[in-house]
């Protein structure tokens, strides 16, 4: 009986090959949240997070198509609120489903959740992160003319719709609604949290808050989430079942564990491919260091034998 | 110190000639948030709802025009639920910022709700309600081929864009998300639910839940979400001070004070409009019939004084 914070990957929403239609996306959470109940089952507490990457991505797109109809696009901050009401309405409405049909009689919420991230975090002066549709050059000249806070840069070789709009993803700090969800989960509720990343919000002189055009990395923001609700198991479940040293290369090899040490060492090696499993393996690192005792990285499907203790990489202090 | 739960009305969020930019959104919700945190000096304790309807117009223009670039239009459940992450985290924000500043330490969280309606409901045999964009003949035309449980009607008399989509808007019966906000208004929680009216769902034969196309009339929403949380006082906030006998007519009369039985009365010799005080009217009669035993509605700017007794039209018990 463990309290296991979840970080959810892309693909438990929205599969690569998939266009994003409502009924795949709900499938596909339901898929995901059949996997989840298996752990309720075993007696332990979830609290959930979630990417956002290809639901942003299109409400992006269908923003910049709704401006020539006058409807103003609306900034990071809100696109991320925005995605974190229908992922979270999703696997709030599956989860209490697949609970309702055991006969167990659990709530599921979602919290809208802003994250704190710093003005000077170096990401906002050389942002990274591409966002949104890709545009031609001609496209991406005249976006630049109307949106002088854009960044676009050149993100694939070759010619055509190889530009894209990047935007700072800055390190989250702290999570605002820190307070309301630590509640929530002591009232026994499985609480859906800082989905996407969270809303990055910045503080500003006078200590109040105001959103930010960014986007934060959801397993980092899981990790700062754990902070929060002290989970047994911080538990990064993505498309692999493990992490491998020489990724990719003839003589990959899987981690089945690793201490924070062996963690930093590989991280400094190369072998976690930024963008992909070396922000999940610096999110471990810095749930151990806080003081948690185990994360795992692992698949969606392995989940259950992970926690069990029998596959999946397992991330552990020295 | 009384338990309040306050319904925001749309001018709460954006104003009637306001094009919906992020910052006019931003301060119209701090202005209405400002008056919010006045009753919470007061020592009173709030659970907020609001309307939806302006921003989740918006999305639906902007999912319209997507489709182009091939990205798949989301159901009005999911549009609903984005609007709540929308609308809720700019509440939130604001109100934990004011919050702040007067130096309360009080945990404010939006959670996604849906509320369960009856696929029996009338409405679904007849929708009556207008949602998103207006079109042409020709357009209205294109899309009932498109879309085939589209329902178009023509909502304005003359020629050119006067036909618009309607979706059924079906009484609400009972707030899905219950339990766990009793458990966070308990944990001494602000919270801030079902906006929009809540995300439409359906019992299948099965008990689960799943969602369906429709939208939900915020006040009667508003007024489940008081039978879950037994608030002292339900406040409707439009941009009235008073509901009216004779509305708009020269011998209109403000109405200060009425019992169930004279609002029946009233609603039923038509003094209030359908799909403006109609519903708040019959809202406010559902809470007093279901137990409650104060219901006011008035103005943003009056919110103050209505809880005070000074203004605003108080329904009563007989």
């Amino acid at each position: 009986m463990a309290r296991i914070l979840i970080a959810l990957g892309g693909n438990a929403i929205k599969q690569a090959h998939e266009k994003g239609t409502y009924e795949e996306q709900m499938r596909n959470v339901r898929y995901t949240c059949e996997r989840l109940v298996e752990l309720i089952k075993m007696g332990h507490q979830l609290v959930i997070t979630h990417g956002n990457g290809p639901q942003a991505g299109a409400l992006l797109i269908q923003q910049e198509t709704g401006v020539s109809l006058g409807i103003p696009p609306q900034p990071l901050d809100v696109v991320n609120a925005m995605t974190q009401g229908q992922i979270g309405y999703m696997i709030q409405q599956n989860l209490m489903n697949l609970l309702k049909k055991e006969g167990l009689n659990i709530p599921v919420a979602t919290v809208a959740t802003q994250v704190l991230v710093s003005k000077d975090d170096p990401d906002f002066q050389d942002p990274s992160k591409p966002v949104g549709p890709f545009y031609t050059k001609e496209e991406a000249e005249k976006l630049k003319q109307e949106h002088s806070h854009w960044v676009i840069k050149k993100v694939k070789p070759g010619e055509g719709k190889v530009y894209r709009r990047v935007v700072p993803s800055p390190d989250p700090i702290k999570i605002v609604e820190a307070d309301a969800i630590r509640r929530m989960v002591d009232a026994g509720i499985i609480v859906i949290a800082s989905g996407g990343g969270g809303i990055p919000v910045v503080e500003k002189e006078d200590g109040t808050l105001e959103g930010i055009e960014a986007v934060i990395d959801k397993d980092k923001a899981g990790e700062r989430l754990a902070e929060v609700v002290e989970p047994d198991i911080f538990l990064i479940l993505t498309d692999v079942e493990k992490a491998y040293l020489n990724y990719g290369k003839p003589d990959q090899k899987p981690i089945d564990r690793m201490t924070i040490s062996e963690a930093k060492k590989y991280l400094a090696e190369g072998h976690f491919l930024p963008g992909s499993m070396g922000p999940k393996v610096v999110a471990c690192i810095r749930f151990l260091e806080w003081g948690g005792k185990r994360a795992i990285i692992t698949s969606l499907d392995k989940a259950v034998e992970a926690i069990e203790g029998k596959t999946g990489t397992h991330i552990v202090p020295d």
